[in-house]
């Protein structure tokens, strides 16, 4: 029989180029940083991961990974207990960011050793492929210390935002639309928002301020939104603001801000707050924690859709893999992944096909470990690396008296 | 790699001796059923499941199994479509039970293919023994039809229920004690109840009377609970009473009664009528639906309990196995193995020890079948089986005029 132990964990920090996007809490810095993770078995298996790369979570890994060693690959309980062992009540909701980390390689350690892809593993395959949303920016034409404009230019006008859609749909073929918001005046978002409608008649559209909006602005533009978005995402921040929307609309509230761990759960559907959960493995601590989530979500019929941050295709394997598994999660998956040109897997980026992604050939994840581009985008981390993302600070480089606040209007 | 495609799979009732153990519906019958599930994959390993051997279950197998064959082991997602498609909204929450029945067996079948425990593929060990609790039952000393005393004899009387419980606790060494209840009168159920604590001081004690009281003679009784049981389990029927009766006291209420199916998790816990769950594979869907209430019962700060009916090794192994891979399962777990002489597992009885049992080594369940004892039980069931368990009739072979009452008192 196969030896599922752990004989060694890899964490590699990574760096790679990121468009100067906007959101409410800034503009994205110039490179976005993520950890890859390899998890070697005792018969020479490696299983890999993707995460968050700032220094909260490179810490947590180092502090936990190294009582895994000798575990089997299937022992997630173990991998709690570690976890909170190590980190005990860290702030920031470290714990499930750095076992959803390892997670995730150990079950494409599992997959590659048994020969089963991870879907598999997850209960089975539901779906042949996994349709994503295509993700809309404001952005600025460049960098604030770029001296030309990046290949997507400035996005601050609603024609500006049609064309960004156009030309990531021509590309991708997404259905689905999310304009991220919460920067401009709500009246200007709106207007983005309805010149996306009518280029695009029949797109499901989703607009996320980050809870920029207080609840009056939300409860004024309601009218607005109506028979306009297929949910609404944060409009603002908090279970008691969104419990206060929600109650004056058909319209479903979405969230990945409000409720985002399990204790959000309780409250969060008590008080019928939202309509619909954003998962995402990378924070909620995993893929058996989102199906556990997942099933959540259909007993308390509540929606489930996928949320994310700037990633590589290791991350966009497991979000695959995941949906393809996971019977309810019947909204297109949100991704950051248009927006970055880099990639750590071999045979480069993966494809949409019409605005999905079938689910990778093979065990496990179905991906392997491009390892000169792994050096690369490493040596870009030492180069470019940061502590901590600072969307505020990046801000400022472009308006100089900018400051985060939520709400904003 | 292995070929985990289903190849055959193989349903076989049975039918054992049991004792004329009396609950709130009556008596129990001679013979209780079950069926025992044989998974066997394209590479000819053989999974096992077992559940229970009633009619409709075994026609909802009968119409399930067939479109399993060349699906994975893996395929959970589709025995639940599959199950869905053949049963529907089938009444008696038989969708879940034959669901639950197929699906240990496949989980017995991956561990055996791949050489891991079923207790790891669950997330892993977190205990080294599950503890049980002692079942306590009224009984007559025999069946209707008999001619001579079992070896357990009458137990009516607080005297009788003390020897009964000290030589179970002899036997198997049990800590906690569970009485089942509904069936005297309150007042006698109590004075039963108080001579345990007499006799065994320091027992975890709980009382279950199947729903058979009143709220307001819970209400009443509540003096005589508190501080004398670690829980009260469905002393009445449905949900709403049970929140009235919570609301009135500290005893945690248990059940597994009015919270059997997801659905009544969001009113149950909405209306804070339980803090404990009784889990049960068998009736929940299988160990990944169990897993997923573990999950829920954590995150709402419910507790967790296991349930039993009547059954044999192969359901105490999966039993064994989910607990010892459920952190929060932290009570000692029902079972009814001491009342059974039968076996059908290789090896005889499994051997608690000071009243827990230690995961069965091997993989997969850790079990194998006896196949001479698989036909004479099946036998049994050909000469002794029955449509569907009548244990109100049964009950008025020894008492002509007896009816069936919930709430009774």
């Amino acid at each position: 029989m196969s030896d599922l132990r752990i004989a060694d964990i890899r964490v590699t920090p990574i760096a790679f180029a990121d468009p100067p996007l906007l959101n409410n809490s800034g503009c994205h810095q110039p490179y976005a940083l993520r950890s890859i993770i390899e998890v070697e078995t005792e018969d020479g298996v490696v299983g890999l991961g993707e995460s968050y790369g700032t220094k909260p979570v490179l810490d947590g890994l180092a502090a936990t990974t190294p009582a895994l060693i000798g575990s089997p690959v299937t022992d997630l309980n173990k991998l709690w207990s570690v976890g909170r062992s190590a980190l005990g009540e860290a702030p920031n909701r470290l714990l499930p960011r750095v076992v959803g980390a390892v997670e995730v390689a150990l079950w494409d350690a599992l997959g590659k050793t048994i020969g089963c892809r991870v879907c598999d593993l997850l209960g089975g395959q539901v779906r042949e492929s996994v349709p994503f949303s295509a993700y809309l920016f404001y952005k600025f034409a460049r960098h604030a210390d770029a001296t030309e404009d990046d290949a997507w230019g400035e996005v601050l006008t609603p024609e500006q935002l049609v064309d960004e859609a156009r030309r990531m749909i021509e590309e991708h073929g997404f259905d689905a639309i999310k304009l991220k918001a919460g920067i401009l005046e709500p009246q200007a978002e709106l207007a983005g928002l309805e010149a996306l409608r009518n280029a695009f008649p029949k797109a499901p559209l989703r607009i996320d301020p980050n809870g920029g909006w207080h609840v009056h602005t939300t409860l004024d533009l309601l009218p607005r939104l109506e028979g306009l978005v297929e949910y609404l995402e944060d409009p603002t921040d908090g279970i008691p603001g969104m419990a206060v929307v929600q109650a004056a609309t058909d319209v479903p509230l979405a969230t990945n801000m409000c409720v985002v761990t399990p204790e959000h759960l309780p409250p969060g559907l008590a008080q019928d707050a939202v309509r619909v959960i954003l998962s995402d493995h990378h924070y909620w601590g995993g893929l058996a924690a989102s199906r556990h989530l997942a099933r959540i979500c259909a007993i308390w019929n509540v929606g489930l859709s996928m949320h994310s941050n700037s990633h590589l295709g290791i991350s966009l394997a497991a979000m695959t893999h995941l949906a393809a598994a996971t019977p309810n999660l019947t909204y297109d998956c949100d991704t950051h992944y248009p927006w970055q040109n880099a990639e750590v897997i071999e045979g480069g980026k993966l494809s949409f096909n019409k605005g999905a992604l079938s689910v990778p050939n093979g065990p496990g994840l179905g991906v392997s470990l491009d390892k000169e581009a792994l050096k690369r985008l490493h040596q870009n981390f030492r180069e470019h690396g940061y502590d901590s993302r600072d969307d505020e600070a990046e801000m400022r480089k472009h308006r100089p008296n900018w400051r985060f606040a939520r709400p904003r209007y």
